[in-house]
């Protein structure tokens, strides 16, 4: 079976695309027909080195859709044919995050996802919304489980709350519409004129930072001076200040990533005074992805999706790339192809 | 100004519509103008004797909506002419229900607000939603904000959540309501097909109890046998362990109302099973109807009026008799009249 | 090696104790040699047929402590000699109770651990408290790991809270000590003279039920009218309503058994005025454990006893008649020796 | 009357001990006289133009204690000849932080109570705990408050937990004491080996960071690696990050001061991989300050007073240059005299 693997190094230069013999599903584990995987933010930051802590031979990527083709002794959960979804740690089934439950994550420190075939521990797999193709449903693992453990499992977001959320890419659109499904209303962030056009097609308003780098004094200003309830950031950098000043008194802004600058420079006066809280979050519970699911049936939710490339050496290199140039809007999926 | 009240003893044959002087407001208190009141299942309850330490001379009415018409020294949250309603639990700010803000209530021990004018301390009004009429208005102060209280506040619905509700009453229909806005499933439990028929029109599911007494086992049906993350449950008496029964594991029973029967009966043995939490709720504080206002100008959700009746003593008494009968298809209301 | 089992039905009559060979541990697992086991209510319970649903043949027993004695393939949470208990709900890693966890208990439906070696996956086994003895360790996994759960986790108890407790039993002494432990004033509801003399010596006040049937009243006036903020009712029955009355506005009783009557009738009015959370619990989570275990370490806790019997049938025998009778002051623990 | 008083600005040359005239409670309010008041940090950074945007004339002061020696008309909560305090956040009632409860905060922006006699509103005072002196419970208002208001009803401490804290000052030890009534345990980081010698006597454990900068690795080393549940740190600047590295995955950071540097700067990639909470403290709830005082009756607690000076222009500067200097070990008190 085809495998993509970091070979000696962590590097885009080291990675290939090799044939590795189909695993056999141990005790309690199953066998996963990989469909899609989707590219996140973290396999750049991988890449780029600032994990430098992984070793190489590894394989990269940690989203994934997909059928289960066979089960090892003793699987229950689930049954050969069942569409499902490897959770990105693996450990962390419910409840808050704790150290012994992210030591593993797909893709890094742990072997990823992106093979045809991946054996996975059925405790570690959550069933697919019915209604969704395996392009749509590689999407969640990471960016839509992440935001509802962080706006809805951390933050306990209430219908009629106001959401800011900063850019468009991937992770920001699932906040979008997660948000909006809880009956929040949201803003959005962002520089790009005509993205923010599209976020509004999902019920958001919009911020355009371009025209004015104190981006924070128009979030207030849209919410009658208090600032939302909830910020999701995935800027990072100097941005951070600002989504906290964005931030009611008493407001959480959930530091989600880095893209812009890895370091944060806070003033603590205004800070304290505004009693905000900043939560640093990172992948989410099986329950999160479980409850994600039967919100998005219910809703009939469908992820958005930028663009569709091949599961190979050149879609995954192209898909880094289009990452890194200037976050899609929506999230970038490898395919198998439907008809393996 | 036109008052009703009690005036010896807490008895139908006893209350009488009198004219007093205006009150006027002291420091911090707003005077205001009462537009539109509503009835409530505990007016009747307390006309019944069931609340029977409740000492005349009383003014009942525990819901309204009106208009500031003077400020007594020292108040600054609002302006005269400021569309607001009292609180139906006048020291009830914020956080969880505690012996000390309960002691007030309006319309028993409390005087009410069935009086053309009433004075009513600052910290215990709240600003209207803008798109309501003063007879929308007046249904929210216990019904819709005891739902949003048990169901919001203190269970922690989240979007995806199924969420069960006896009857199609006034807290009913808000329930539906309030779950539909959060992003939850809803399914009602009821007797009249008609009724049921208009639940539905607001997005809940409906379950015909009039054709099966054992009707949790409907609701474990619907929700592939799993029950319900909260049941708001008005009935009380048996129906109590069936709303039980149809509760998922670790779920909440919000016990809301006794509209059936005063006394429940439980074995504890699947209660105990099915880790279920009863939580008995009663009011909300001034903290939940404002995020309820907030919420309803978001959605522009608006209240659900069974009919609507003279503010005067024949109004009341058909008020509360159809109350009585069969527990109306949304809230009761008595206007004072839009002119004045 | 010796296994005690009911082995056509789940009777008295019918328990035995058998060879059995010792088994393998399968991947992942650990073979743990059983070095003491403990009494519940819930084998009481058992017997009677009060959980009619379990079926023979079947091992009982929920609580164990002992030491690793082989490990499967994969295993690498514990090594070999390591001494650590089974969980009783091997499924309830972290967070709150649901559904997929609870279906697998030790001791019904599951084979318990009333045996000399038993394979328990080690995911579902936890460390035990360095300064405990066997004997005291294995009276953890439900009487300590559900009274934490109640306590801790799920009502939230903060130092300087009031709780209630309603007899003084294992589960009821465990109550005293983690609330004290909790920084929290207790107050002990019993009916021998003497074993409230003993819980006094555990820091407890104690309240003695058998001079006025009405121990609410006691219990309101020890806390100056309020009530307490947490109510550990293991009794159930017609006390389960006295609870509910002797818990402050707002507060939480926890339902935790019904060695008393297994029905239970309640007043709808006073319960929903005095706005009462009533809880149900039934075990605890992995985490749960744990933090009970570094809390027992901080504090160098120790269970109480009532008494050390032989794992044995007649032991078995002896102890459950130890139980029905009238309640150990402590727990009933069954060794294998200390010398093996 | 004597009160302290910035008479043009805010700065120690224009602040004077002036004569005014006893003012008269308003409705609903209390006289209270003061036996005496407690400097705080937040005192000092007032002084130093932190808080640049407060006018005078001001009366400085957020920490008293006294008596009632009038009651306006409807006062009914207290009577006079009570021990009360004031709360430091007069609005903040119960429930967390929000912008409309912190608007108005005791010695800046409004008037503080630094003066022989102040009026109150009956809602904004707490009764003292009985057993303490007026000196040690003019502490409470803002330190002792603000550590429960983090610890416990933030950020939720369980007996058992780890709470590490930063130096020895009021809020400091404060924090070592609350947080071993609670049950847990704590670890110290502080420069002066005496006072860590110091509170080493009230339970705690001691890290010596002039030893060694990076004084975090000794609170993981002290923790087997894992860090500690909560950390309180009142430093800022460069430490914050250094508390976030001593803290837990999953862990929060209570971020209560900036004696050290107003400004932090965070590598985020560690922030979120740890998944850590910063939450920002400010003051706490009346409903915490009862909390506190129903704990410190329970369990004998009294506040730790490093000196008490004299009220009088001399006392104030004493007191804030002692506080300016190094921080002292305790809280630093200045008394009315107790036979007034």
């Amino acid at each position: 079976m085809k495998t993509l693997v970091y070979r000696n190094a962590i590097s885009l230069d080291d990675l290939a695309m090799v044939e590795r013999p189909v695993p056999t599903p141990g005790p309690r584990e199953a066998l996963v027909r990989v469909r899609a995987v989707s590219l996140n933010f973290r396999d750049l930051a991988i890449v780029r080195g600032q994990y430098g802590d992984f070793r190489a031979p590894l394989v990269p990527g940690s989203d994934a859709s997909g059928e289960i083709a066979a089960l090892g002794p003793g699987a229950r959960r689930f049954a050969v044919g069942d569409r499902v979804a490897p959770t990105y740690v693996p450990d962390w089934i419910d409840g808050p995050v704790r150290a012994d439950v992210i030591r593993r994550r797909l893709g890094g420190p742990d072997d990823g996802v992106f093979a045809e075939l991946v054996c996975v521990h059925e405790d570690a797999l959550v069933r697919l919304p019915a209604h969704l193709s395996h392009e749509e449903a590689a999407t969640l693992p990471i960016a839509g489980v992440s935001v509802w453990q962080a706006l809805v499992a951390d933050a306990g977001l209430r219908t009629g709350d106001v959401v800011g959320v900063s850019g468009t890419g991937g992770t920001s659109v699932f906040a979008v519409q997660i948000a909006r499904a809880a009956g929040a209303r949201v803003l959005v962030v962002g520089r790009d004129p005509s993205r923010l056009e599209r976020v509004r097609t999902l019920g958001a308003e919009s911020i355009d930072a371009s025209r004015d780098r104190a981006w924070e004094r128009h979030v207030l200003e849209a919410t009658g001076g208090a600032g939302v309830d909830v910020f999701l950031d995935v800027v990072g950098g100097e941005a951070l200040a600002r989504s906290i000043a964005a931030t009611r008194v008493g407001g959480t802004v959930s530091a989600f990533g880095f893209a812009g600058d890895a370091r944060a420079t806070l003033d603590l006066l205004p800070f304290i005074r505004r009693a905000v809280t900043v939560r640093a979050t990172s992948g989410g519970s099986r329950a999160s992805f479980e409850a994600l699911v039967r919100m998005m049936e219910l809703t009939q939710m469908r992820p958005k999706i930028d663009r569709v490339l091949d599961f190979s050496l050149e879609g995954v290199r192209e898909g880094l790339l289009h990452l890194a140039e200037g976050r899609p809007m929506g999230k970038v999926v490898l395919t198998m192809g439907s008809d393996r």
